[in-house]
């Protein structure tokens, strides 16, 4: 997907919620376990009743890898529903991969070819041999981790490095081998504050921001210190929306909640000249 | 595998040998192509083959990865082949995983449980709650990033955070929060006088060293400036090794070329004390 059918979407639908599928069997439904592939039946029906509410999906790898071989295929599955049922709907495999040239190449051809997806999250440390593989592939995303939202953020991405934290540094870098539009950063909500330096250097990038939710960030301030033009947000909710409910209606609970984070994003985007 | 038993087998075998099986179908002997599962197939052989003539073996998990759910069925029943025939053999999944606290603990339970790994390459950018995740495990180990052997490794690793770089400040930050006996580093060969500095800092942990081969590095570097008492490298090869051949032979090919460094390595272990 493009960046212009993005803000499309975001515009139309007056969302930039992004719904992360993080599937934990321990907190599932227990009606749901004695399904053939719970994972998937769980991941269709928060699909199928938060749409309406979202323009992102974004499955986090590492909760279906736990799982081995049926983990993968119910990734896959919950993938190609996406892609098959919801074409407009952006998708992120949140894999956070960044390896030597060769190895990313070969990541970049596993998410953007083989499953698909618009997006992948990728890890700078190993620097733009790791990066760069995944900026080839014509309307498809690197979603680079910049300022993450967990509390390790702050051992190594906010040491000074010259006369500006770390973070700051791996953005302005990364930016410089992508474009606007094959590049975005992952900006971690509960540093909202941190919003405005980054805006300063890359003023026109989208921006994943996770840790709205469960992880405490507060949703007003990614708006005042983060929109654009373009909006230039996408808003991720994992936890608090698919755990919702833990009964039959776990789904419906979802969609309200999703809804709800849905409905103080439209009073930003109507109040788009103040934020 | 402890550090003790990892020690011995050093010793005994006299190669501190890590054979990377990096699988690519397209740099595969053509008569392999046939099989039902060329992958696991190839790697058989060459694990057969090179067995005698080191002590690890690395499967990097974007090869399998690029291949989808079979290249995963591939890369467990190598995993299961490995701990099956050679249960002597350290076993290092390089995955280069990293993410919150929750979800790095469903990579360990991934890598550790299902796949019953010894060790696993994890990226440290996220910090303290990415990296510890992977360090309750008796026996099992985690291989922080620290400087790689990638041209990249200058963007971000070598930058100066307040008086040193960056990637002495992450061995010196993560090796706080393990032990000797339950982390290792990834140090790149090519950059082997970086090795001083680093030892400086962790003069007992053990570190994987890539790159000597296709990287450029230099094994006798490495072994000067990175060898401590209880030897505490595990060097790895990938493409120099496994395709060292692609005709019917490829395996005897493959063992020749790990014999090779091996019988460099064994000069250099019975020199110990000069290096």
């Amino acid at each position: 997907m493009n960046k212009q059918k993005l803000i499309e979407q975001i515009k139309q639908k007056k969302t930039f919620l992004c719904v992360g599928l993080d599937p934990d069997l321990d907190k599932f439904p227990k009606h749901l376990l004695e399904n053939e592939d719970p994972i998937f039946g769980f991941n269709r029906e928060i699909i199928d009743a938060t749409a309406d509410h979202c323009i992102a999906f974004k499955p986090n790898n590492a909760f279906y890898e736990a799982y081995g071989i049926s983990g993968i295929e119910s990734l896959e599955k919950t993938i190609k529903y996406i892609k098959t049922s919801y074409p407009d709907h952006f998708l992120i495999a949140d894999a956070k991969r960044g390896d030597i040239g060769n190895t990313s190449a070969m990541y970049a051809k596993a998410f953007f070819k083989r499953l698909n997806a618009d997006a992948i999250t990728v890890a700078p440390y190993m620097g733009s041999d790791s990066v760069k593989p995944f900026l080839g592939f014509e309307n498809k995303w690197a979603v680079v981790l910049g300022l993450t939202s967990n509390e390790g953020s702050s051992d190594f991405q906010q040491l000074k490095v010259c006369n500006e934290e770390l973070y700051l540094t791996v953005i302005r870098t990364c930016a410089s081998w992508g474009t606007e539009d094959n590049m975005m950063f992952v900006v971690g909500a509960t540093k909202a504050k941190m919003l405005q330096d980054i805006r300063k250097i890359i003023p026109n990038h989208f921006l994943l921001v996770p840790g709205v939710g469960a992880q405490g960030g507060s949703l007003e301030d990614v708006c005042k210190f983060g929109m654009n033009k373009d909006i230039g947000l996408i808003v991720n909710a994992s936890r608090n929306i698919i755990y919702a409910g833990n009964g039959k209606d776990f789904a419906t609970k979802a969609a309200a909640e999703a809804k709800k984070i849905t409905e103080q994003m439209k009073m930003y985007l109507a109040n788009e000249r103040s934020c």
